[in-house]
């Protein structure tokens, strides 16, 4: 099986992995409790909160343990809405190729009366800055802007976003789910105020995550119930999940440097073989994009059978976000970027792990011209296409 | 070690652990997605909802996943109370002893115009079916009773209770989470229309807990963003950790008759053990309590001192609530039933496991003898009460 999905999820490192199980054995008591065995559950907490606030040049205190990158999402998104209703300040600007953690709980918050704006993201799939700037307002309470794009995998101008929130005194709040380490990224530089981080991006375990919220922000709970997290988050914390998460970051960014030039590297053959496939094309900047990510569209096709028979030659890729599987609507990501609906239909998405090798990448691209040649062979539309019927888009 | 204070958390049981690391080799895909490796993932957690809805009584539609107790009562009160608002009926019956996180999600309802009405549970703090019945008006939109409580342990009436709510078509939520895995819960007995359930109470692992929700009954979310669990609880899912906990709870469902009736014989020898201090009450009905639960106030000492004492000794205990460690107030549940201050600060509870011995149990009597001896040789207010210059409560 070669796993070209890690977009959607990770497989769990061995380090983070054994992290996880030595937890179990020893650190399985409830750190709230004042007995030894308690107390060194908290001491792997507050280890993994140092941990954690330094890969993103953040202090402990300021990283709050969630259940994952959504839970995060929305209590950031919530804080900023509940501290900007204080002000009577209820305008938030987003962008409209955001994940749908952010999009729905902003659609959640306009029938509380909020409004929003949501940035176009142009071809490129990267948002202006100087549209940010244009758009935020007098009553502009937040910022929610992601660091870089689940589906298309190009990432945002955030350190001059954030220098412009900064400037003009609103909170800035970015989703780093895909971001989290596989490309540098420090609130501080960045000027960011609250950031949301998933662990099953990075190789950690999937149900935890954390949000990053500046000193002094005040959080909203989204769960109410006993003093953990500093009365921010309740719950009995996941101490081997939150530990393993802790361990993956700190492989993830110590391997960073070298594992992104490897990925870049086999990313752009990926990228250069599929463009030899006749009426395709790449979504989203060339450059500007996570090492990883490859994502097309090729004319004539659908993408759910091109994932079929992907899998059954042993490529696991998808169409676009896991989230939304089984929804028949194209993706709103491709079509904040341009493509028409037809088109969006015809989505492929291959994030590459850190493990892909030249071979497997070569496999792929002679895999999928096949499968696209083969899909258009019975295709209608593509029958119309080539008889002129209907005109090429890409 | 003697751990005592399974009611803070528990050891994840082998036949878990040994589900969990298997899951993360064999079903780390991502459910949502189309490939097989994503189906199995899908299928683990398919087959996770029936064990889980099957031990409760449930349907497997009936099941959603959370990230633990706390999430999964916060999200039913907002339920409860949602549906509610929409009928104009905005009073909610409880009691005051409840967990925080329903008190304090009770609380946040309280400042956006619910009305609440928290009943006294008495002495033996357990709540009249006829208060609740009388505490049902017009527009009363939801009733939630925790089936066992989690400090002393006492258990509620309620499939009486359930019953007057289905008469009085009122929802009913339930806080199971010190019950499932203990004792014999079953919804549709119960009458119970939401409940709440935590893994790492039941040897399952932390992080990961569930909601049953009766047919009929739209979600509200706490967590915007994929559709995951039929687009009422967003984030992908933590399929290791849920196939864990179905593991943990189809072992402690098993053998739910034979562990009960030997920790029912284990509580009763600590009780009358303890009993044998003088000056010392026990707290919550002798009979109507989990089978590991015993709760003591003594006189004339601090509780935080006995258990660093126990700690010790090799005996990990708790005052009382994990969740509210490090806070200087006494204890809500034991104020509830009527202890006073300086009486709740000298509470002990001991919370046996299934595997605890006859020699524990009597090492465990012997020591917190021989420490509340010690502690009252050079208490003040032990001093007070045996000059005759303060009269004795207990």
């Amino acid at each position: 099986m070669i796993y070209a999905d890690n977009a959607a999820t990770t497989k769990m490192s061995d380090g983070a992995a054994k992290v996880f199980v030595s937890l179990l054995d020893e650190a399985w008591g409830n750190p709230s409790s004042l007995y030894a065995h308690g107390q060194k559950a908290k001491e792997v907490l507050e280890q993994a909160r140092q941990d954690v606030a330094g890969v993103i040049g953040a202090s402990p205190r300021e990283i709050t343990f969630t259940s994952g990158g959504s839970e995060a999402d929305n209590q950031a998104i919530r804080t900023g809405a509940a501290l900007g209703r204080k002000k009577g300040k209820m305008h938030i600007v987003s962008t409209a190729f955001e994940h749908h953690a952010v999009l729905h709980t902003l659609e959640a918050l306009k029938k509380e009366g909020f409004s929003v704006t949501l940035l176009d993201v142009h071809e490129n799939g990267i948002v202006d800055p100087a549209e940010v700037e244009a758009a935020i307002r007098e009553d502009t309470c937040l910022v929610t802007i992601m660091y870089a794009n689940n589906e298309i995998g190009t990432i945002q101008p955030i350190r001059e976003i954030g220098a412009i929130c900064r400037k003009k005194e609103v909170l800035f709040h970015v989703d780093a789910v895909q971001a989290v380490g596989h490309i540098p990224v420090n609130v501080t530089d960045d000027c960011i105020d609250m950031l949301s981080a998933s662990a099953h991006k990075f190789h950690g375990p999937k149900g935890v995550g954390f949000l990053y919220a500046k000193k002094g922000i005040r959080l909203t709970n989204l769960i109410e119930g006993g003093a953990q997290e500093r009365g921010r988050r309740a719950g009995t914390e996941n101490v081997p999940g939150i530990g393993a998460m802790a361990q993956a970051l700190k492989e993830a960014d110590a391997g960073m440097a070298e594992n992104a030039a490897r990925v870049v590297r086999m990313r752009d053959r990926l990228i250069a073989g599929l463009q030899e496939i006749p009426h395709c094309a790449l979504n989203g900047d060339q450059e500007r994009r996570l090492p990883g990510n490859v994502n097309f569209c090729f004319e004539g096709i659908e993408g759910e059978s091109l994932l079929l028979l992907l899998d059954d030659k042993g490529i696991c890729a998808s169409s676009g976000s896991a989230c939304t599987s089984g929804s028949l609507d194209p993706s709103h990501v491709l079509l904040a970027i341009g493509r028409i609906h037809d088109v969006a239909h015809g989505s492929l998405r291959l994030s590459l792990g850190e493990d892909i090798t030249e071979e497997e990448v070569d496999y792929i691209i002679r895999t999928v011209k096949e499968v696209v040649a083969y899909l258009r062979s019975f295709s209608p539309v593509w029958r119309d296409l080539m008889a002129g019927k209907k005109e090429f888009i890409l």
